[in-house]
């Protein structure tokens, strides 16, 4: 079994890893997002996922606080998003608009619950306020 | 081993993952993107992945149009990213501003080339213009 975790390495993005980067993490996510799924018997239908796998992965996600468990008055199991857990969501629109552009599109728009349009991932810059292409971002190391 | 694949998932996000959801993928891409890593021996050094994983990982990317393999006049190959491989810069983005804001801050900030200000990722709507908090996203299915 390969370990989740990446000990040489010490950036961000390897962190965010750690926690979702295991297979099945992030589509699990993605029902929790946008699906609104919150329990273990929408998750394991709609994923086809094995349960021993989706147990791991939801004990993980509530080891590190992308989710909380609760408990309906029937007593079943809920799951359910923490602030931390849905701020994941710009990781999933990446992942989705770029298989849209490269894949193939669909079956789902990203949209703005306010007017039903389409959305779209940019990125600027903080100082100029330009927009930026992706060719134009590049690193800086800010700690030793 | 477990396989790449997610059969029964047809979203693009989910295609995006059969494609870069393994293991050490995200972060071979990483480098090759923001460190300009394009041989094996630096991505060797640079991750401490083992030989095998990564000789596989890069053979997919080439196989996917990730990566095309090239070699120098010394006869070293070396691997390129495409276009296709250089649109995943704002998964990587989003991976580590995600990282930046709920783990740990740094060691790199994401720069703009122009200026050197930071950049920001954001979502915007394309219908009504205004920029989209996360918690405005939602799903619309297109396809059938």
């Amino acid at each position: 079994m390969l370990g989740r975790h990446y000990p040489s390495q010490t950036c961000s993005a390897a962190g965010a890893l750690e926690l979702v980067g295991e297979r099945w993490s992030l589509l699990i996510l993605r029902d929790a997002l946008f699906r609104r799924h919150t329990r273990f018997s929408e998750f394991e239908r709609s994923l086809g996922i094995a349960p021993n796998i989706l147990t791991k992965r939801l004990e993980n996600f509530v080891a590190d606080d992308l989710m909380v468990v609760g408990a309906t008055q029937g007593g079943m199991r809920e799951y359910h998003l923490t602030e931390k857990g849905r701020g994941l969501k710009s990781v999933i629109i990446a992942l989705n608009h770029w298989g849209d552009r490269w894949l193939k599109q669909g079956p789902v728009d990203y949209v703005h619950e306010g007017c039903g349009g389409v959305i779209k991932q940019t990125i600027a810059c903080d100082s100029c306020g330009n927009d930026v292409a992706l060719d134009q971002v590049s690193v800086r190391r800010v700690i030793a």
